[in-house]
Order: structure tokens, then sequence, then C-alpha cells
């Protein structure tokens, strides 16, 4: 292996640039050549391709987004758009990839690895919900920028006597809402993993002001279950009587300079993948599990720990899907006054 | 002067509780007892005043919102109203009041000195609107939140070519608008103060992308504009073909640890106030202007330098009313590529 | 079990009011009462104990230190202050006690075990040394600010050309060293769990400048190593040439907000504590291995797991003691250009 | 005037950058070429400049520290500098210069004016100790990082009920530890514009423990004052019997992305000296007095306003030295519990 390129696709996440940064150092001491694809598969299949050395990731480490961009591109779910771009790979000699993204930057990493080009997977995503890792790159900065925001909120919560509905990012995973309500102190929080009884809702508000001496209340919603507006409307048609209001973090959440720990993880997980690569290996993904580096195939049988395995009907089905910390959800039910 | 009352009203800004901080010490050390009143004139009026010593206000200097907590109360514009608050704060032997707030408070403050109660305004808001005074306390807080959102919004503007309208807080004044977008590199700001031309505006950023290398681009819209939704929506009628997307900051922009700077100027006018009621002032409202302290009669002549007059029919006229910095409008768009 | 105590002993460390707050309010939530013990053991001695409600910890999940105060109290090795202590948790009626803290504070745990007080100790340090869990409550916010530091004083060692020697806390471990300094991208990192030799740093630093065109070097230290002025001299006489600056960034390292991530871990961690105690256990220490609570035996045999045995002379031996993640220098090695 | 360049001079300060932008982008705007030179005077003999587009500058108005770099270079003193680096300005076409720094950056931008080439001095060091100009570019970053690491320090002082000298930057000038002290509300601050008497500083911190129910007790000083060590030194001496700790905050003050102020005020300083430079000015130093833009004379009499004035000796005096805030200073004492 003499010469890799690195990519990040789908939603950009901090840390990133991190794990960018450590995929193009770690391979230089290796001897390895780095190239940056800029924004993901549709930089890839358009030749936007380009030498990193050590210096040109000098000052990224700190800083969220990805500087390589990154781009949805579902064009390169089809042979064409593959082959495409690994003309480009070939045409600039390079070997091997390290993909940077959610689930579609795996499919991607996949294929490549099939059409015999080696290629492996990080988790780059906000929302913690890839599967094969338990922690994703992001998400603890998402955390911490959401749970900062809601600790702003409370002070106008309790200055004025106020309910908040807070929506935070979460599609599909109610991670960043668990972990930044309890963080926050928030006293409801609401994930898509979880029913809830909008009458119950209501009730604790109630019991709060009027029972419990409180004098504010933030429930904390992942965008996964309804928007905060939504939310908020159908608490009103429950009966709420609070003087009530609405912030939806929205994309703030998703934007700043990673954590600390966000930085190690994505430098740890960038580092290696580059060692998969130079042990020969392709279609792997990395992930962070019980503190420790671990690989899954991208694409197999649920029996050999792979993360999707192909239907009958060639549908992708996830092995062992992502789930939320619903012990979160329980703990912070005993916290919350 | 024995003994003074504080108390915060309108919406809560950060600095509140430096500026109460240092109305509780400034009297103590001149040997004049504090007390507080909880939200606002309502607290007033239902008698929710309790003493402070210095110790209460130990750890309060550096959090956002008011530990007095705050309302909106428009009772207060009666006679009624107002005799039964003079009727409580004779109750507890308090000789003066101290108003943090905006105008609506500075209308209570000057009420009570014309029951014979001499009250001294300290401008508390956000938004920066307040006549009498260059700064408002919360101002630069809010400043800073919002650029350090924008700052976020940019990573992800960047990382996937996108254009974002920003809506920022700013009822009336365009300057929390003007002063985070220049300090986040907005590429345009739209206040209300200033007219704007929405295809301009489409044309600015088609411009952008095709002429100028520029791979995103970001509008900061002050909220009393119109929303920032129904901006973008306007954008799209008007031809914009960008990869558009929305975010308002909504009440993060309100919260948080006051800045130092909010932080010094809210003690720096707390304690003023306490010196001019003890030298028997009242009717007065605190302000900085030209890096000085300088006192402004309430009501009054605009010869005589009053914030307010009365008109023939009652009504209340602004003498100066505040005027946003549009010399900064003016810099933005020489900066902005 | 009806009442039970918290306290918090040794170093303070963000989030050990998180977890203060997490006994108080997971002990009501069933149906315990809680009392706060100030300073430690030597406001237990003093008999310093008084009634905590839900309310009282309302505002302090987000703050840093301990609002219980803290203390080191050797005479609690000896029996007599044991004794003395066990009075007055009697006194007031108490059956169980949390202790927040580091080593000593679980030596003081076990001895109130012992003497038929069933208590509960939580890993509460910045250094992350404590045994028996894969973090310690303090130790992500360390790392945080350490790394906001680093990163601070690369702005000017960019500026500038200069070599800094940055010495971070950590006294026995260099964990703080280690993540902080592949967080913001050290080029170097000494901690005392690994030699260096010192002509090897110095030639290290002259490569940077001459071959890889580097303007600057950061060198971040641990304190157990020995102290930044220290480590700078002895580079002078190992022949640096670079202008060499040196940073201690001292207590600051030990303050501040939680991050989200350890308010979580103490949220979750105290939680716990109190289900322990309700279950009738005391003398184990509560831990965070592999994402899930783990609970060891303060004393006892290697065998059984336990944290700390005790030698045939009395003196105690520390099972398994903390290893730093040694696989993180060398992760920096690899990544520093 | 077709093309300018734009250099930092002194230690670097936060918002250098911001001004370097607003330079650079005004210059394009007004159809000037502008060109950067990389390590101050040092860098302009050395014929170290390049052209700057207005892409070169899209990612540093929230940078700390200079990307141009900064050097002291006491050679331009000498005429001999001085003529090189003219000689270097015309090889490349430059007909003005803006200079960003302290002191000597400005005789340096005088005697390029002298020599026939128009140079523009702009205040960037975070002393606030340059004449002319109310605020320097980096002051309110310093101040707002020095306030949230005394933040950081009062956890720890409270947790364990300790005293601690904080040591802060500010050579000849208390600014820095005025308005950081009054921010973080530090019970005494020590500047070198104002006499102290070591005994009464130990005695109000006996007093406060004794007879005003403090736990804790935090001074800051200046570091023109003498270092915190050798304060706490002199304080033992005095007969303090506090638990004393000092803390350096050392470097960290000068590093970080600048503050919104910082970046606004820089930026409308920056974009100012285009102007002038536009107009045909030179020799001209912008600050900002009362919320205005103002320049003064870099060398003349003082009756004209010159900021410096040749002694008979040759030697430079200051017209108008920079004074401290000493209101600040008593205003301190009476918040001061």
């Amino acid at each position: 292996m003499k010469r890799i390129a690195v990519l990040t696709s789908g939603g950009d996440a901090p840390g990133m640039n991190a794990a960018i940064r450590a995929v193009v150092r770690k391979a230089i001491s290796e001897g390895i050549e780095v190239y940056g694809i800029n924004r993901g598969y549709a930089g890839m299949v358009e030749g936007d391709i380009f030498h990193l050395n050590a210096k040109d990731v000098s000052n990224i480490l700190n800083r969220g987004g990805t500087f390589l961009q990154s781009a949805r591109y579902p064009e390169f779910a089809q042979l064409e758009g593959q082959l495409a771009g690994i003309e480009q790979l070939k045409k600039h000699g390079i070997e091997g990839v390290v993909v940077i993204g959610g689930d579609g930057s795996y499919h991607g990493a996949m294929r490549l690895t099939e059409h015999g080009f080696p290629a492996i997977g990080l988790p780059g995503t906000i929302d913690n919900d890839i599967v094969g890792t338990d922690y994703t790159i992001g998400f603890d900065t998402a955390v911490a920028t959401a749970t900062d925001a809601i600790d702003k909120i409370r002070d106008t919560a309790f200055s004025h006597g106020r309910t908040f509905v807070v929506e935070v990012m979460g599609r599909n995973a109610g991670d960043i809402a668990l972990w930044s309500g309890i963080a926050a102190g928030a006293d409801q929080i609401i994930v898509p993993e979880e029913e809830f009884d909008i009458k119950e809702v209501v009730a604790k508000v109630q019991n709060g002001y009027d029972n419990k001496g409180k004098n504010h209340h933030i429930i904390v919603v992942a965008e996964g279950v309804m928007s905060g507006e939504e939310f908020a409307a159908k608490m009103k048609e429950a009966g709420d009587t609070s003087d009530l209001r609405v912030t939806n973090l929205g994309h703030i959440v998703r934007g700043g300079s990673p954590t600390a720990r966000d930085r190690v993880i994505a430098s740890w997980m960038g580092a290696h993948a580059v060692d998969l690569l130079k042990a020969g290996y392709g279609g792997l993904a990395v992930g962070i599990h019980n503190e420790k580096l671990v690989e899954s195939p991208i694409l197999g049988t649920a029996e050999e720990g792979a993360l999707f395995s192909l239907g009958e009907d060639g549908k992708i089905i996830v092995n062992n899907p992502h789930k939320a910390r619903l012990d979160f959800a329980e703990l912070n039910r005993s916290l919350a006054h």
C-alpha cells in the first residue's frame, strides 16, 4: 500500500477533521502517501482529488465541520457511479480509501472493497446511531453544545417562570436528547425509542408547579419524535396552562470545535484505519467498544459479526441496530425533581 | 436613605445579577440596607420582598438571568397598581428603589418617583435599544452568544456548500444582528433600520457562488425584520437556487453567563445607582455614554435631556430614539467578500 | 435505610456537585432522607451536618467544585477520629454514607463500613488515577480545560515561532497530559509512566524546526514528571536553542463547569450509590468499566476483586494499580508531525 | 494608491487576524491590491512578502494569534534596517503599509512615513496600554480569558477554603487586572498604578475570614507589580496564616479566539486604515475614542495631538501616557464584600 485517499461523506460532524489529520499523519509516518477527496463520493467521481502532506492538516484538529467538505451523493449506490469513482482512484494511483461518515458512507466503502479497492469506514455523525461502535465521532461535541444551550435556556426559564420545549437533533436516535437532557438537568426527555403520553407530560408539568415548588420546567424533545413546535401544540391541546416556549437548537448542535474527547477518539480511530489498510484489510468499519478499538465487516452475515446483511430481496438489513441508552431515560426520571 | 430595594423587570438579560450584586454590595458599604423584590412590579404589589445581605449575592456575578426573577406587569401602568406597590414599600420601610430593565421598567420607576419614592433605572436588555445609554446590560453577551452560534453554523455551511439564514433576536433594533454579523463574518446582514431588496439579496448569493469562488453564504436577519423562515421563503420566491437552510437562534441568545464586559458595566452602573439614591436623586436613568457614567431624567422635556416626554394626548414620546449603528451595516458590506 | 448522608473529600473535581445532586434526588425518589456533610470527614467529626431536600441541589449540576466543600483530614485514619464521626452520624440518625473523592476518601469509607456504617465510594478526582473505574468524575473536564488552554497557547507559539513547555496537573498519572496532548496536537507528551531522554526531546524540537518546516513546538509535561520550569531548564542544559517558554496551567484545570460527559457519569454513579445502600451494601466503590456500572470491594483480597488489600505489616496494597493509556503515548508519536 | 501591505509586530493579540482580514477585504473593495508581510519588520527586511486575496483571509476572523506571525525586531530602529525594508517594499511595488501592534510597531510606522512610505498604525496588544485609543485590539479577549480562569479558580478556592493569588499579564498597565478582577468578583486587585500596603492586604484577608463569614479570598495581581509567587511570599512574611496558593495565568491570557467585540473593533479599525491610506495619509495611528474612530499623528508635538514627541536628547516622549481606570479600583473596593 503506497498511496491511500481519505474522504468525508454524509452530514458533517465535529471531529471529522481530527480523523482526517490522523489518517494523513499516521499514513505518512508509515511511509504511505495520502490524497484528499473533496465532497465525498461526488468529488471522487469528479476527480476532485489532491495530495495532502503533514502540514496541510496542521491547523484542523480543533476545527468543526470537515475541510474536505461533504455531500450526499445517491448516485454512488449505482454501479456506474462506483466504476467512475474507481477510475479516478486508479488514475491517481490510489490503492485504499478511508471513508468517514454515516451508514450511506459505509455502503460506498463496501462497494469499493467489492470492486477490489480496500476501503475502511469510520463512524462520523453527531447522532451516535451507527452500528459497530459505542460512540461516533461528533456525538460528544453535539451533546456538549446541546447541554450548553439548555443551560442558557434555563436562565430565562427560571427568570420568567416558564416551560420550555427544546428540540435537539437526532432523527432516529434519542442519544443526544438523553445525554444532554441528563447533563442539563431536564425535567423530561422525549425520545423516539420510547412511547410517551402527552397527558402525562402535561400532568408532570402541572404537578411540578403545583406541588413541588418548581418555578420552571424544561422538556428536551429529539427531532425524531416530532418538532418542538408540534410537541408544544400537542401539550396545549392536552391542557397545558403554563407559559410555554419552544426553542429548536437546529444546526448549531452540528458545528463547533470538537470536544477533547471527540478529538481523541477521532485520532485513535483515524490512525487505526491506516493500520488496517496497511495490513491489507478492506470492507471493515472501525469502532470503539468497551474502550477498545474494534473492527466489524461492513457487509456479511450476522454470525460473522457484519454490520449489514443483504436480504433475499437485495435490501440492506441492519444487524444489531443501534439502541439508545434507555436506562438513561430511567435515570433521568429518578433525578428530575 | 436607610433602606432601598432592587428589582428586575421585563425580559431577562445576562448581567442583571451583576447589577443586583453591585447595588447590594455598594449600598451595604454605604451603610444602607437592601431588600430584594421578586418578579418585578408584580412582586412589589404582592409584597414578595425580602432582606438581602452581602453573602446572598456571593455567587451570582457570573450567572445568567436574574435570581430576583422578572415578570411583565402591565397593571403597574395604572394608579391603583402603583399605590399598592408603594404601600408595600412603606410597609418594609423602603425609601428608594433601583429598577433594572427596559422601557416599561423605566416608566414604573418614573411613577414611583412622582409618588415620592425616588427610583433609579438601569438599562437591562439584550437588545441595546434603550435610550440614554450607548450600551445596555446584556447586549455584549447576546452578541457573543450569537457570534459563537454563527461560527458553529459556518462549519456546516462550509462543509456542505450551503446558504444559511440565521435569525437573531432584536425586535426593534438591529444591533445584535449588526455586531454579531460583523464578528462572525456574515455575508449579508438584514436589520429593521434599513430597507432591503430581496432580489438583490438573492443576486448577491448567486454572485458569490458564480463569480467569487464562495462555497457558502451566511445571512443574518434580525427578528424585527421578519422570521428567518419567512425570509428564506421570500428568497426562494425571488429565485434563490442555493441549498438554503434556516436556523433561529431563539432564546439561547438571551441566556448564559455574562461576558466580562457586561459584568463590569453592570457593576459600574449598579454602584452608581446607589450613589444617586444616597445623594437624594430619583426619576433618573443611568447610562454609559462615551465611556463615562451619565444620568438622564426619565420623564421631562427633550430640552432638559429627558428620555421620554408626554404628548398632549398623554402618550409617551421617546426623545432621541435609539439608532442602530448603520455605519456598521456599511462596514460589513465592505468586508463581505 | 431511611436516612443517608453524602460528603466530598480530597481535592475538588468538576462533577462532584452533579454526583451530590444525583445522590440527593435519587434517594428522595426512593423515600430516603438525605443529609449533607460539609468539608468531608472533618465536617463529619465536627457535626457540620444538615438536611438536604430536592430544591437544595437545584442549581448545582453545572457548577464546578463542590458546594459541600472538601478538606483533607488525616485524623480520620485513626480510630478515635472514626468513632467521633460515627457518633455524629448516629446523632443525626444517619444509616449510610456516600463518599465522593479519591483514595483517601475510600479508606475512610471502608473504616465506616467496618464499624457498621455502610459506606459507598464514588471516584471523584481530575487525575483519573483511582482503581476500579475507567473514568473518574472530573477527568473529562480537566482534559477539556487543559486542551482549551493548549489551543490558546498554540496561537502564541505559532505567531512567534516559539517552543512551549506546558505543565498540566497529574501527580502520579499521565492521563490528563496524554488525553489533552493528543486533543491539542502536542508535539511531545512527557508522563511519569514512561522514561524520556532529554536529549531526544531536544533533538526532536530541533529536527522539527530544521527538517520539517515546523515553526513552533509544544511539549506537554505532567506535573508528576517534574515542574515545567525544571523541564525547560533541563532542555536548555541539553542544548535547546529555541525560543523556549513555560506555562503551568495550575489550578485552572481543576475548576470550571463540568463537561456534559462528567455530569452524566457523575449522575449515573451517584444514583447507583443510593441503589447499593438501599440494597444493604457497604464498603464498595462504584466505577464505570466498559460503559457499565461496576462495584468493587474497597478492601479485601485481590482474588475477590478488592481495590485494596492489607499487607502483613498493615500497609495498604493497591491491587491492579491504575495504568495510564501508554498506547495513547504511542498514538501521539505517530501523529506528531 | 494601488498596492498596500499589512504586517503585525510585537506581542500577538487576539483580533489581529480580524484586523488583517478587514485591511485585505476593504482594500480589495476599493480596488487596491494587498500584500502580507510575515514576521513584522523582520520579514519586511528579508522580503518575506506575498500577495493576499479575499479568500486568503476567509477563515481567520475567529482565530487567535496572527497568521502573518509576529516578531520583535529592534534592528528596525536603525536607519539601515529601515532602508532595507523600504527597498523590499519598492521591489514589490507597495505604496503604503498598515502596521498592527504596540508602541514599537508605531515607531517603525513613523519611520516609514518619514522616508516617504505612508504607514498607518493600529493598536494591537492585550495590555490596553497604547496611547491614542480607549481600547486596543485583544484587550477585551484577554479580560474575558482571565475572567473565565478566575471563575474556575474560585471553584477550588471555595471548595477548599483557600486564598488564591492570581497573576495576570500587564507589564505597565493594570487594565487586565482591574477589568477581570471586577468581572470575576476578586476580593482585592493589585495594580502597578496604585500603591499597596502588604500588611493591609493581609489584614483584609484575615478580616474576611474572621468577621465577614468568607470562606475564601481571591487577589488578582498584575504582573507589572511583581510575580504572584513573590506577592504570596510577601504576604506570608507579613503574617498571612491562610491556606495560600498561587496561579499565574501566563500565556493563556494572550491566545484564544477573539471575543465578538474584539473582532468588531478590529474590523472597524482595519477598514479605516485603508480609508486613510487611500486618502493619502500616513504617520497616523487609528484609535477608538468615545465610541468613534479617531486618528492621531504618531510623532509630533503634544499640541497637535501627536502620540509621541522627540525630546532634545532624541529620546521618545509619550504624550498623554495611558492611564488605567483607577476609578475601577475604587469601584471594586466598594463591591468586595
